[in-house]
């Protein structure tokens, strides 16, 4: 991969848009936005640049691309597939100075932020409004809007609520000429012209850079029940999630964990109720929302049901906001708590629900086969499982000449299924020596062409998603 | 606007691949193909192609191809916009014969159909098994799921559920080159490559020919409750709108008339409790729904209170199903009363729900001024607002030289409310002339280079949506 070191001729007119306070190509700077939490990568862009305004990141991209030097846009740095790594060098601008959430707008349930916006700042701004702003992927502390919109995020609430891409209205967006546009209008129906709204969403700043989000919001649900359901075995847990629908009731959140995410986050998770341990073979984490707590409770009898009819332990009902958000620690932790154990790989497959228990044997079937052992979680309710592929002991040349091999029948299993590689990571720079099972040349043909009428020059996140 | 014919060769060449049931170029089948419900626009295609299979689909556009012959897909000629309206000639490509639901997968809560399925006709066979489709545009008794996803329809309960787009996982396309691909996965998340699903989704036709879709179904709500309410004036009626929304309830259906639609609509439904009249200034048609009796009913007195608060009059409640069916009934022959009434233009406009009395306000003020009366009704709680403007006894001139302009003020007021051109009835044919006031040269240009990435010829439904 060819490395672009930023001219000075280039960075002195950088410099003369961003100023010092948003200018850097000191090591620390270069390193810090180097990476972001996939594996152990580290490529730093050559310069760092922070904007504070859409004009000066308009003004950044079109000296960039007068120099035809690549742009990687920046958000949190909490990607898990290499999205926001600057692999081209050239300039890594980083949204985390456009933090402002402009307007709360309560007459018409929207919000108006810049892309550096922690989600979890908005959300908890819009609470306060009585609004809820739905997705919410485990790093929601520190990932942003901007990106969260860049690779089309989900998270446990996705279920119930959609994704990222459901919630977005309209976005203003730098072009990769540095013209700004914005994507299409504030309205809840929008059937004038090409969706350019949703092909930026998920896009992974491949398209251009989201300077601001117009978000639809949704009022905030007056009550919510979370149970953690035991079973004996990771498979009975996967069928009792499609069955649950089936009954007719759809929870705001069905997480699986299997017991070496548990027993792994149980170390990492304090003020857990006593009756949490890792001896089940799998546990799920359910959660039913809703304004009427009796209509929630019956929703809770009907999935008790389910549960009891798959095979379940006894059930723990969270009594207590402490205990809610304990056990909500404890889910989130577990991408953390497996980093911290050892180096490992994680795929981010996705299936038709029903498919899930298959894709879990399957899983574990080629982990045998290839000698390697894998620890699963995510969300069952969307047929959505992390697979952790953990590192350990297993030999240097093992993980990098084999395991790719044994990686490339996961997604193959996953496609078979009616599925496909990502279902909230994205495909960044990790995934994509895997989209030729995922998509023939036809459709890569019909994305290349889609990426050059945005972006003739191939300046904008250079190397990511297509293969 | 150039013709074309479609030359001997070609025409024996799709014989060979259609049988004489698939091809016509008779005067009748041209006719019966050469409308929607466009006003009274009539453009025939040169033949009429009728395929049964997906491989009949993409041989029939690889002749096209061949030969640069124009082809124009056609649903269920039930559009407002012109879309499927053949204004170039070449082959119309009905797709009424490939009308089966090949799976209900209650497992998945999905279903496979081809695109001639009548919308209705899915609705009614899911719900057997307990299961929902909610996107219900007018016409959903004549309209096909193939139409409905090009044109991104909507309908009432797109307020509670989204859009046709929001229930679209998967895609089969024929390719304007004659190549099939499906454009994503089946799966509730995606996170891999470019959205081409959301991408086709709303196209109208200009990027492919959808021979097959994969559905998201919900459970069915077992409970909805229907209420009447009339205000002495649209505008109030309209104010109550987003204040209800502000309270913490989502209706499943929040619809708007002003007392000229209800008049008209009055003399062609049958079956009105008698308590409806055409007295009050406007009313509000208001469904809520959920899986709960009391918990429903407890949102319904919610709604009583924000419409009380608004001034409303005497609210009537559905008591059987059969004063439901005639309620949704006068709703949905608004667009047919009006048309028996008299020759019109219908605008889909489309605002932030706050700003649609100041939109309504505008509109007859705007007629105000040129000298037109609108009728005006539609989907009040996505802020999305049908005008229908009457012809009456205006003269031609006025009608084809004055209207236009006036209606390009409509739309300007739309966009500086946040709002834009068509909620839900697409651009097509008629609504061209004004994309530049929702869309600069940018935009448009990115627009024009998706399309050269998909049609590099131009043969797929030309003349429509770009301007």
């Amino acid at each position: 991969m060819t490395y672009h070191e930023v001219p000075e001729s280039a960075y002195a007119a950088l410099m003369a848009v961003l100023g010092p306070e948003g200018l850097s190509r000191e090591e620390d700077a270069r390193l810090a936005y180097g990476h972001d939490e996939t594996e152990d990568l580290s490529y730093p862009p050559a310069v760092v640049a922070r904007p504070l305004t859409t004009a000066q990141v308009a003004e950044t991209v079109r000296i960039c691309a007068r120099h035809a030097l690549p742009v990687t846009p920046i958000g949190g740095r909490t990607g898990l597939s290499g999205g926001a790594l600057s692999v081209h060098g050239g300039v890594g601008l980083a949204v985390d100075r456009m933090n402002a959430i402009e307007s709360i707008d309560e007459r018409n349930l929207q919000v108006v932020v810049q892309p550096g916006v922690i989600t979890q700042v908005l959300q908890d701004a819009v609470a306060a409004a009585g609004l809820y702003y739905p997705p919410d992927p485990s790093s929601r502390g520190s990932c942003t809007i901007g990106g969260n919109i860049a690779e089309n995020a989900g998270g446990p609430r996705a279920v119930k609520y959609g994704v990222t891409r459901d919630f977005v209205l309209n976005l203003e967006v730098v072009l990769p000429g540095g013209e700004v546009i914005w994507t299409g209008a504030n309205t809840l129906k929008n059937a004038t012209g090409y969706d350019l709204t949703r092909l930026v969403v998920g896009s992974e700043g491949t398209l251009g850079i989201i300077t601001k989000a117009v978000l639809k919001l949704v009022p905030l649900p007056k009550e919510t029940r979370l149970m953690l359901v035991p079973f004996a075995s990771a498979e009975r847990a996967c069928e009792a999630v499609s069955a649950t629908f089936r009954a007719g009731v759809t929870p705001s959140a069905m997480e699986f964990m299997e017991r070496d995410a548990i027993a792994w986050t149980l170390r990492y998770t304090e003020g857990l109720p006593a009756q949490v341990t890792a001896d089940p073979g799998a546990y799920l984490l359910i959660e039913v929302d809703g304004d009427h707590a009796d209509a929630v409770m019956r929703d809770c009898e009907t999935v008790l049901g389910v549960m009891e009819g798959h095979g379940a332990g006894e059930v723990l009902f969270a009594e207590t906001s402490a205990e809610k958000d304990a056990l909500w620690r404890m889910r989130r932790s577990v991408p953390v708590s497996v980093k911290a154990h050892s180096v490992y790989k994680e795929e981010d497959t996705v299936v038709p629900r029903f498919a899930l228990p298959r894709l879990l044997a399957g899983v574990k079937e080629i982990g045998r086969r290839h000698g390697f052992t894998s620890v699963c979680y995510g969300h069952a309710g969307d047929g959505n499982l992390h697979v952790n592929i953990i590192k350990g002991d297993l030999p240097d040349a093992f993980w990098e000449q084999e395991l790719p091999k044994a990686i490339r029948e996961i997604f193959e299993l996953t496609v078979s299924l009616g599925g496909t590689l990502s279902g909230e990571h994205g495909i960044g720079l990790v995934q994509r020596p895997y989209m030729d099972i995922a998509f023939s040349d036809v459709q890569i043909a019909l994305m290349r062409g889609i990426k050059a009428a945005f972006d003739p020059q191939g300046i904008m996140n250079p190397g990511k998603v297509l293969p």
